[in-house]
């Protein structure tokens, strides 16, 4: 396992909790309170926030002020704050809004590209297509803005099942030659398992350099941090991850979502990996996801602390 | 990532639940079902099954028929049934209700196993010699019992934080020449990381040979499986795992047990690692812990079916 806390060795999390984290929850969470979250995320060492999406509101209304939260965030220098957007319209709204990465999802599999963007794998391109054009004439204006492209259920489909690694290769190759800045190779519905993750991940980084991939996990099946940690052994460095494990899987209701930030940074941390980020402040942030959402959230970590605070001894405890 | 599908390979499972699950439940459960469970479980591949304790009822009052479960299990040839004990009585009780193996628990800390057993570690191994003394005695008359010597806080303690692999290493050299034929590092409060597994298996694989040592590991801070597979690719192939996730930690309200026994078969099976363990029908059984129990297990599979179980398309979904 290499640990040296390199540059090289750093792995890079991407905080993703105000979008993919939040746009499933049933209660309301106020603009206010979606920009305060953001911007105690950025005091605590992160380089990257999926700070919301500029989806329409009629398919992800929880996520409805997206434009507002961009605006009224404090931007903090050498943070990217990044937008996941469905099509060019969004993409215009989300750069009106300030964002500084555009996020473009769609599914390796016919069927869940259907199912999710209600279209198929070619229209999606050919609309990926449309913003490249947008966002590349606003660079010979100025805007610095970046693409990143997301290939969802890249190591599984819940309606297709197994997804070829060439299909998955072939999608990442289409995205470079666009001139994405970024690839996102997502495990949607927390399908993958560590071997699969070595070899695609190998595979992958034989056509892009790890400082343009990112991995998103979720933990539907109890397999996040063995993801992560193949993925990293593999020379994956980026990782998408949501405070308190906020997100999941609408096929497994009361699974974990997303890789949970607070145990991912821990796991690093404890096996010398260097994240740049504030752990114990961001476990009291994780702390008040409850009363924010009303509910328990799935972090270990948030409810065990971390293993280097000890405790007092107890008159009586009997376990092995 | 080892793959084969060799004995050499194979990993090997002993469930806890009905022991270390079941030891720390608030609410009763009758005699009848804790035989059921382990009924159930020694027909799904199991070969070894920590069935209950011989502990003091009122230490824990949860286990205090274990005679009785011992006694009335239908014994499946080629599992081996393993009854943790505390001490010499415990030892004599357990033998005539017909454990195969005497599971025989200290802490690696001196804190910890006042805390938990209510002695010093030095009381601990006298104590231990004892044990042996009577199945070495019980040998000579014909009984085939064996002893495994479980080193807990083997990988950190709640009260005195890490445990130098010295410590570790002379207590499974002692465990050894007393004659144990099994020997289990536990991470009783989930404190382990995967760097320190890998370092410590090996060094306790260059004392004791793959086939005496199992693993015992916690997901408190969500590194359960981590854990595991560090184990293995340093050479492990024994672990112990509770269905449902079942078990605790007295320092996390709200944080996973044990190592869920499914979620472990699951990896294995994802990972072309045999375990020899009827997955489908594990899963069955850990679906029926909440209503035996009055309370959700931290299962993730339980909860999210196997990937393979693949769904019909919905009619609107949006995620990534």
């Amino acid at each position: 396992m290499k640990n040296l806390e390199t540059d090289a060795e750093r792995l890079i999390v991407q905080e993703v909790a105000p979008r993919d984290g939040l746009q499933i929850e049933p209660t309301w969470v106020a603009t206010e309170d979606k920009i305060a979250l953001i911007d105690q995320l950025s005091g605590l060492g992160f380089s990257r926030i999926e700070a919301g999406s500029f989806v329409s509101p009629r398919a992800i209304p929880a996520l409805r002020d997206g434009a507002e939260v961009f605006t009224r965030i404090a931007r903090k220098p050498g943070v990217t704050y990044v937008a996941l957007i469905p099509n060019l319209k969004g993409a215009q709204r989300a750069m009106l809004a300030g964002a500084d990465e555009l996020n473009l999802v769609m599914s390796a599999s016919q069927a869940h590209n259907r199912a999710n963007m209600r279209m198929s794998c070619e229209q999606s391109l050919a609309a990926f297509a449309e913003v490249v054009t947008l966002v590349q004439g606003a660079r010979l204006l100025g805007t610095a803005v970046t693409l990143n492209g997301t290939v969802a259920t890249a190591f599984g489909c819940p309606f297709e099942g197994k997804i070829a690694e060439e299909r998955v290769l072939s999608l990442v190759e289409q995205y470079r030659q666009m001139g994405m800045q970024g690839i996102t190779l997502a495990d949607t519905t927390g399908m993958a398992n560590p071997r699969q993750v070595a070899a695609l991940v190998k595979r992958v980084l034989a056509i892009v350099p790890a400082s343009m991939l990112t991995l998103h996990f979720h933990n539907t099946r109890g397999l996040g941090l063995t993801n992560v940690l193949a993925a990293y052994e593999a020379g994956a460095r980026r990782f998408d991850a949501s405070l308190g494990g906020l997100g999941g899987c609408p096929f497994a209701p009361g699974a974990s979502g997303n890789v949970c930030t607070e145990d991912l940074v821990n796991l690093c941390h404890e096996t010398g990996i260097a994240t740049g980020i504030d752990l114990p402040a961001l476990i009291k942030v994780s702390r008040t996801l409850p009363a924010l959402l009303g509910h328990q959230v799935p972090s270990q970590v948030a409810k065990a602390g971390l293993a280097s605070e000890l405790h007092p001894m107890p008159c009586q405890e009997l376990a092995a």
